[in-house]
C-alpha cells in the first residue's frame, strides 16, 4: 500500500464532517469515500437523486411540484447534462454520488458505482430533498436524533393512506418517515422544520398513526412522546419504479449527493467542522 | 335592458374588492366583469397565465425553476386540462381570465375572450405569480402603492442586464419592476416582499439603476426615494415569445387569474372586503 493509498483508505466520517461540499463529492469522485453521507459536511443540503428519460420528465417534475412535502425540488437538470447548475456547479452526478442503482420497466437491475456509461443524451436528472438535513436542524435545535449518533438505529418509513398527486405515469401513496419526539418538543419540531421546505419542510401528520393508515398498535404506550410523521424522499422513488418507467437511476439509499446549498436552499460559502 | 342585464352591466371594481375569488372568476366566465383585476378579492393571489404545448413544457417550467425571482410557479395543469386543481378547484382557465393574447411563432396574432375553441389535449397552463398581490402586502404594511389607488400610473417594467438561466429554447434578459420607495421604508419593502416568494419575493437590485443595465439618468435626483427592482412576470411571456413557440396564449395585460390561495401560496378559507 503507498502513502497515497493509504491517505485514500483512511478517510473517516469524522474527517467528511469537516469537509466543504465540493470536497466531498471530489473524495467520492475519486473512490475515496464510498460510504453513506450522513454526517458529510453537515449544514449542507443532501438531496435524493432520480434520473428518468425526457420524455418522462415534465410530467415527474410536475408530480414533485404537487407533492412538495416528499418530493422538494431542489434542481433538474438539462436534458443529457449531469451538471447540477445551481446547487453544484461543476459538479457530476453521473460520479459523484457513493453507490447507484438501476431499475429497468420497474425492476431492480443492478447497483453501480457510478453513471458514466449509463448517462446518455436522454437522461434528465432529479435533485430532490431528503431529511437527512432537517434531521441536523433538529438535532442542533435540541430535539436529539438518536440515528444520528448510532448508526445501528434508524429512521422508520412507512406507505401511509396519503394519495399523492397523480401526474401523468406517476402516483401512488405517500411513504413518510416517522420520529418520535418528547411531547414538549412537539411545537419545536414543528417550527424548526417547517423552515426546512427543500427538505420535506413541516410534518405531514402528528399523533395517531392510524389516522394516516399507519400500523402501529402500540404507539400510545410511551405517553411521553408523540410519533410525528413528515413526507419522504423514498415516495417519488416508489412511484417512479411503480410507473414501471424504462429507465431509472437513483441513489443507493444513504448514499446522497451533497450539494454547495445550506439547509434553506441558498447557496453556502463558509461550513462549520462538524 | 333587463334588470338582470343591468345588474350584469353594473358590477363596479368595489363590488370586486368584495367578493370570493370563486365569485371573481364566476363573473368573469359569465362576462359579468370583463376588465382588469386589480382589486378584485384582495389578499387572494393573482397569477399570470402562459399556455404552452405539451412538447415545450418540460423546458418551459425548468425555466420557470431555475428563475423563481421572475417567474414564480403556483401551478401547472396536467396537459389537456384546464382546471388548476391545487389553486383553484373547479376553475377553468379557458374562461376565467377577461382577456387572453395569442401568439403564433412568436407574433401577436389576436386577443380574444376566451380560450374555448383553442385550448387542445395539446396545452399546458402555466399559473405564475405577478406582482399585483405583492403590491397590496406593501401598501398594507404602509408603503404606499400610487398605481393601486390611482388608474391613470403604473409600475415601470423595464428589460435589465440581468441573464435568466436559459432552459432549452427558452432564455433572455430578466425584465424587472420598479418601484421607487421612500429611503426609510427600504429595509421594510425587502422585509414584506421577501416573505411573498409566490409574487416574485425580495426584490433582485436596490438602487443605481444602470447597474442592472436600466437607463433611468435623472434616478438620483429625487434623494427622498431609492428605486427598487423586483423580477417582473413579464419575463416568462417574453422568453416564450422570443423562442417563437408555434402557439402561445397568454393573459391580456391586467387581466390576470384569481387563485384561491392567499400571498402566501396557502388555500385561504375566508377573505376580507377590501
Amino acid at each position: 500500500m503507498t502513502a497515497h493509498e493509504r491517505e485514500r483508505a483512511d478517510l473517516q466520517r469524522t474527517d467528511l464532517a469537516r469537509m466543504a461540499p465540493v470536497e466531498v463529492r471530489a473524495a467520492i469522485r475519486e473512490r475515496r469515500w464510498t460510504g453513506m453521507t450522513h454526517g458529510a459536511s453537515p449544514g449542507s443540503l443532501q438531496a435524493n437523486l432520480a434520473v428518468v428519460p425526457e420524455r418522462h420528465a415534465f410530467h415527474f417534475l410536475r408530480f414533485c411540484l404537487l407533492n412538495p412535502s416528499p418530493c422538494p425540488v431542489i434542481e433538474v437538470t438539462a436534458p443529457g447534462s449531469w451538471e447540477p447548475t445551481i446547487s453544484a456547479p461543476g459538479g457530476d452526478l453521473r460520479q459523484e454520488l457513493s453507490g447507484f442503482r438501476v431499475f429497468r420497466d420497474g425492476l431492480l437491475v443492478e447497483e453501480v458505482p457510478d453513471l458514466l456509461d449509463l448517462w446518455t443524451e436522454e437522461h434528465v436528472g432529479f435533485l430532490l430533498g431528503c431529511s437527512l438535513s432537517f434531521d441536523y436542524a433538529l438535532d442542533s435545535s435540541g430535539i436529539h436524533m438518536q440515528h444520528l449518533h448510532d448508526p445501528e438505529t434508524d429512521v422508520q418509513m412507512f406507505e401511509s393512506n396519503l394519495r399523492c398527486h397523480p401526474s401523468g405515469p406517476f402516483y401512488g401513496p405517500m411513504v413518510v418517515s416517522m420520529r418520535r419526539i418528547p411531547r414538549s418538543l412537539v411545537a419545536r419540531a414543528i417550527e424548526v422544520t417547517a423552515r426546512y421546505p427543500k427538505a420535506h419542510g413541516s410534518p405531514v401528520h402528528v399523533g395517531d398513526p392510524a389516522a394516516i393508515g399507519v400500523d402501529l398498535p402500540d404507539w400510545s404506550a410511551d405517553a411521553s412522546t408523540v410519533p410525528m410523521f413528515w413526507g419522504c424522499g423514498v415516495t417519488p422513488q416508489a412511484v417512479a419504479i411503480a410507473a414501471g418507467l424504462p429507465e431509472l437511476f437513483t441513489h443507493s439509499p444513504g448514499h446522497m449527493f451533497v450539494t454547495d446549498l445550506g439547509l434553506d436552499g441558498v447557496p453556502r460559502t463558509t461550513w462549520n467542522s462538524g
